[in-house]
């Protein structure tokens, strides 16, 4: 018995390279979808008739944190769902976490499984994927801090555009946005561009002589430069916001239609959804809503391999 | 008396903010000019009618390596010239030091002065602005690594534009350059661009792999990325690259005119120098040769002090 709403369509053969199975050979009571990130960790728990029993939360498990730390928060935020005689001996988990894909941080946390029944480890990137179209194939465009868009081919493949970094790329993200407002808030203090609104709101943030932009750029890094993406929203009266607005915009085109030109486009991320009326109509055309977050997309990742194991 | 070259016209005030003196009291039997970077100090010696009586070189003085180092360069350089019966303790520096814009680095280094005549110190950039128009008023455009632009104006005050560092900033510049052939490398491999010549030059210096651009990105800092800059040039057939090159002279043109309309104008460095001829019909007229270097420039600089104590 699986539930009817993942499991209506026959399921892709998702490509194998994209997950790590760890197998003990004893049966399962519980399925449990994880989505583990930089700030949470959040845990979804079903029976093995695929019905939802209970949430959970804890703090990180990025994978870059530690792995210790990581299966402690996973631990935490399963048992924060509250499901009378759960043992994480009898869990099959699903796992979707940020730095799985790098090999060591993902062979350390494998080899660091505390005994579960069952895993099925992937990055959080394309649990979210699995997610937000049921585990059919689609696309998912992207942003928040940083930016990035991944797609499920029919073929069970993935296929990413973006994803480069804030320090060089993520265009449309929040950080972008926060670097572009402060490229112009220099550009006005050099005269270069005029001092208009969104420069006086970046000075009004930063302070307005040389050496508070400078001090400001040294030490801002990803989450300083997102933290001022709010003024040019709040700015769009700004001839030069609303310019930076649809240049966002027109990035996250690029990386739609560079990563898939027809398939159905799930938005994710704050940015992605402010951005949203300014995409382009082919996108407008192409939305629709995401089904799940990345711990149902790591709990029907989890479903699909019980069931076929069955 | 004064050499001719330098002191034929009335020298400007300059802004006091601009120097840091410092006067034993004792007179002085030489005159020197210290250029001091990260990698090199160059000195130029001269005998108190301005005559020039030897050139030497040493090691880094940038004050950001340490206050000590930047002095024992200093006299090695000094050493160097080869000027027969030279004594520290009987001359007057003129300085034009990197890291003195930091007022912690400016001070320590003052205070560890041992024992010379006199001294003034100003930035390595202000020397160089100083040494290209003979401390006359006048403009200096620099691309090199990085980029900025200065000025001396009428009043005897400085004007910058640019400077705000290669991770934002410095557009125009070798690691501006790079990183936009990097930006370019990373679309093309997304499919958002063509697979042009200078995506495949990218390609060819760091690997093709998502990974491999992933890695030199991580790595590269500055240096690394003004050294894919001679990929834009070597292909600027490539329309991508051209492009590139057209919106570096583009930028170089915004600074130079923001920083002021009509000064006579210096270029400096290999980047500026490499994109001079599709800098605006506006900045060619207005472009002049450099008198001198930024040695040249710390040498007027305490030439024009002598005199005026004198």
């Amino acid at each position: 018995m699986v539930s009817d709403q993942f499991m209506s369509v026959m399921p892709l053969a998702l490509d194998p390279s994209l997950f790590t199975f760890r197998d003990s050979g004893r049966p399962a009571r519980w399925w449990v979808g994880i989505d583990g990130g930089g700030t949470s960790t959040r845990a979804v728990v079903a029976d093995v008739a695929g019905r939802v029993l209970g949430r959970g939360e804890a703090g990180a498990s990025a994978l870059n944190q530690g792995v210790d730390q990581a299966w402690r928060h996973i631990g935490e935020a399963i048992a924060q769902a509250g499901v009378p005689g759960l043992q994480l001996a009898d869990c099959a988990l699903g796992l979707g976490l940020s730095g799985t894909g790098v090999p060591a941080q993902r062979q350390a946390f494998v080899a660091a499984d505390p005994g579960v029944a069952r895993l099925a480890l992937t990055t959080d990137g394309f649990a979210g994927l699995l997610g937000a179209h049921g585990g059919r194939p689609g696309a998912l465009l992207i942003s928040g801090t940083g930016s990035v868009a991944e797609a499920l081919l029919e073929d069970g493949s993935q296929r990413m555009t973006g994803g480069w970094g804030w320090q060089i790329g993520d265009e449309g993200s929040g950080a972008w946005l926060g670097q572009q407002a402060m490229k112009l808030a220099q550009a006005a203090f050099d005269g270069r561009a005029p001092r208009g609104a969104l420069a006086e709101s970046v000075y009004a943030a930063t302070g307005r002589r040389r050496e508070d932009l400078l001090a400001f750029c040294a030490q801002a890094g990803q989450g300083g430069y997102a933290s001022l993406a709010r003024l040019v929203f709040e700015n769009a009266h700004d001839p030069a916001a609303a310019a930076l607005l649809d240049a966002a915009a027109r990035a996250l085109d690029e990386l739609a239609v560079a990563l898939h030109p027809t398939l159905p486009l799930a938005l994710a991320g704050s940015i992605a959804l402010r951005l949203a009326p300014r995409l382009s109509p082919a996108l407008q055309a192409r939305r629709v809503e995401p089904q799940g977050d990345a711990a149902a997309g790591a709990l029907w990742l989890i479903q699909q391999r019980e069931t076929s194991l069955a």
